[in-house]
């Protein structure tokens, strides 16, 4: 398996300013082009320290990448830093220049004295186009093994690594699936699979969770496995396929928007304590409007009332965060839209306004289409997790629902 | 001024799994602290590249952090290498050993085997104790410098690294300051302090820009200028204390949620193409409940209509993204809630949608409480973008308009 480093230039992320999101695009991506990542180094703007990296790694890999320092400041280094560590020449394109220049004029109505530096070229490297920006990259060889330099911005980094991936893939090369879960713990999912996943080794398996994507299982081969990954997957499916809602990079929202537009449903959302946030996540989506006529933040109780029709009693008797509340907001609101699927949400998000029979988390869930499916659940988190994991728990209840009703 | 270096130690950065939080978290306290980060390392769990890195980079360094690696499994290795490549013992507490069972014990049934590793303690080092995880971290002094070991999940890693900041202050500590605009552009600003921000060379300053945040300024100097600092961040607040919303980690949505109690006023919001997401911004906000009594997501015309009163006419002739429309709406939800303050968006967040005259990310704001404020706008981006910098310039109209009312 080839060899691959990275180092990102620049002092802002040494003072913390930025997060290095660079580096795990990289890695990522690597890892699927069939290179092994040994090594990050962030070093700042100094032209010997970037020298002193690259004379260190390029030795080790067999492909060296360089992100940041591109830009026509006195701050950027990266062109001089690499010819020097590799004893070649740099000389002024006035081609590249001329483009330069003219990409500049588009976006300001002075060219910057300075953009010149911005076409300095490594002798015999190859110049990869930036779509976005005015730093060209630059893409050298030495003994079948490459240097690339790219800039810093990940809007100008990610395109331009992208127009490379033909010529930088490997006979190593990784196929990858992910498999996405919501409702069924890590543990859980890991009981069901153990002996499929644990009986073979050419396939490698990762899980990972958090409350927004949900559980995830990352099944990676490489490319002579392929069939096999493709038969571990089905395997997978047989024992899981219920639980799951996503293949690698779909969201929990793009999947229940496309199952309604395939059940030609509508859909509107009454939200107490994820205030809008389950609608929002829906919209994001585009082409929603098909399927998602909206809904009411019914965050007070007179909203409650007034626009959905909770009963003062109900209120009175069961409180907001109630069985009865989320039924009357759920049948308040297909009054209201008459949409054919309703959700209703009602909970405590905290940090205050917790009792002893319903602490802080507790979170009531109603799906309302002819028949009510109410469901009570205890959160714990902070008040962004309580509530994040509320309107994804919704998705998921009317994603299985959908489901459901699709086999009828 | 001090130095210091970070080695994050973890295949699951080197893969791309995760993203490197830590050192952005550990280089801004750093710099706080008065240390210079010369350089982050990121390396997989293999022992001698561990080795390796420390005896390249402590010799450097008066403080030297290693992230991860402090498991109870075989690939945690961060000790041992640490051990070796300081010439040191590495030796069984047998009291810190009882120490961790004992907080395994209310997590877990069964106290794995291997939880011993995370007793072995580096000769001389000082055990930092992790209130949130098992694993204890270490701190280790040669010649005056120092070695830190801390475990890899930020949730431990932070509280950890809180408690070690008296101990690791220096006397360049840093004094900082971040101001907060959202609708003045970043240029604008910098033209109005470059006299005051130029003429000076005692603060570093810092500028960043995005579209959740808007701009920041961020000034930091070290201990001895803080009054200096001080003076300048008045001068500074004399020029753009009007624009400014927020100081530090104040978020808007906070900002706004404040005034709205200072002003006793209530507010309600009609969102059509932000979905949802300027009503879960300010519900996120801790005693929202007090200000904010909710509002309709009226995505479909149909709910224009049904629920907020919008003429039939008015979408005929002037269609749902015009001043006509949100003004409706907005007058449509004062009726339903009675809230003082109602807030009303309408936009077209595409990627379809666009017309000539209305092109993709035209977006109509209205803010009506005795009178109308109808502003429109034309954002770029993709449909999530439109639809946060919506969201966001909500915020801040009706922050500049709970300003201007104070003030009269």
């Amino acid at each position: 398996m080839k060899k691959a480093a990275i180092i990102t230039v620049g002092s802002e992320l040494l003072e913390g300013l930025i997060l290095n999101r660079n580096a795990q695009f990289l890695c990522q991506e690597l890892k699927n082009l069939g290179y092994r990542v040994m090594k990050i180094s962030t070093i700042g703007d100094h032209l010997e320290d970037i020298v002193d990296e690259v004379k260190s790694l390029f030795p080790k890999v067999h492909l060296l990448i360089l992100t940041g320092g591109l830009g026509p400041t006195r701050d950027d280094l990266t062109r001089e830093a690499v010819a020097k560590a590799l004893n070649r020449k740099l000389f002024l394109d006035q081609g590249l220049k001329a483009k330069i220049e003219e990409k500049v004029k588009k976006y300001h109505s002075e060219i910057p004295s300075n953009i010149e530096r911005q076409a300095f070229v490594i002798e015999g490297a190859k110049v990869i186009d930036n779509p976005v920006g005015s730093a060209p990259g630059q893409l050298l060889e030495e003994n079948g093994k490459r240097v690339i330099l790219l800039p810093g911005p990940p809007r100008e980094l990610i395109p331009m690594f992208e127009s490379l991936k033909d010529i930088l893939k490997t006979p190593h090369a990784f196929h990858q699936v992910t498999l996405k879960y919501y409702s069924i713990p890590e543990a859980f999912l890991e009981d069901l699979l153990r002996e499929i996943l644990y009986s073979q080794d050419k396939v490698e398996v990762a899980t990972m969770a958090d409350h927004v994507e949900g559980v995830r299982l990352r099944l990676t081969t490489s490319a002579e496995h392929r069939k096999f990954l493709d038969e571990l997957v089905e395997k997978i499916l047989e024992k899981t396929g219920e639980y799951l809602y996503g293949i690698n990079d779909e969201k929990m929202e793009e999947v229940v928007v496309r199952l309604l537009k395939e059940s030609g449903k509508t859909l509107a959302v009454a939200e107490s304590c994820t205030g809008g946030m389950l609608s929002s996540l829906i919209v994001n989506v585009p082409g929603a409007s098909n399927v998602f006529v909206g809904g009411v933040v019914a965050y007070s109780n007179d909203l409650k009332k007034n626009i959905l029709g909770v009963k003062e009693d109900t209120l009175k008797k069961y409180g907001a965060v109630s069985e009865q509340c989320v039924r009357e907001m759920a049948e308040g609101l297909k009054s209201l839209t008459g949409a054919d699927i309703c959700i209703a949400i009602s909970g405590i998000a905290g940090p205050t306004g917790g009792i002893p029979t319903k602490p802080v988390g507790t979170v009531l869930i109603d799906l309302f289409e002819q028949d009510h499916v109410t469901m009570r659940y205890n959160f714990s988190g902070d008040r962004n997790t309580i509530r994040t994991r509320s309107a994804m728990i919704a998705l998921e209840n009317l994603r299985k629902h959908l489901k459901e009703s699709g086999r009828l």
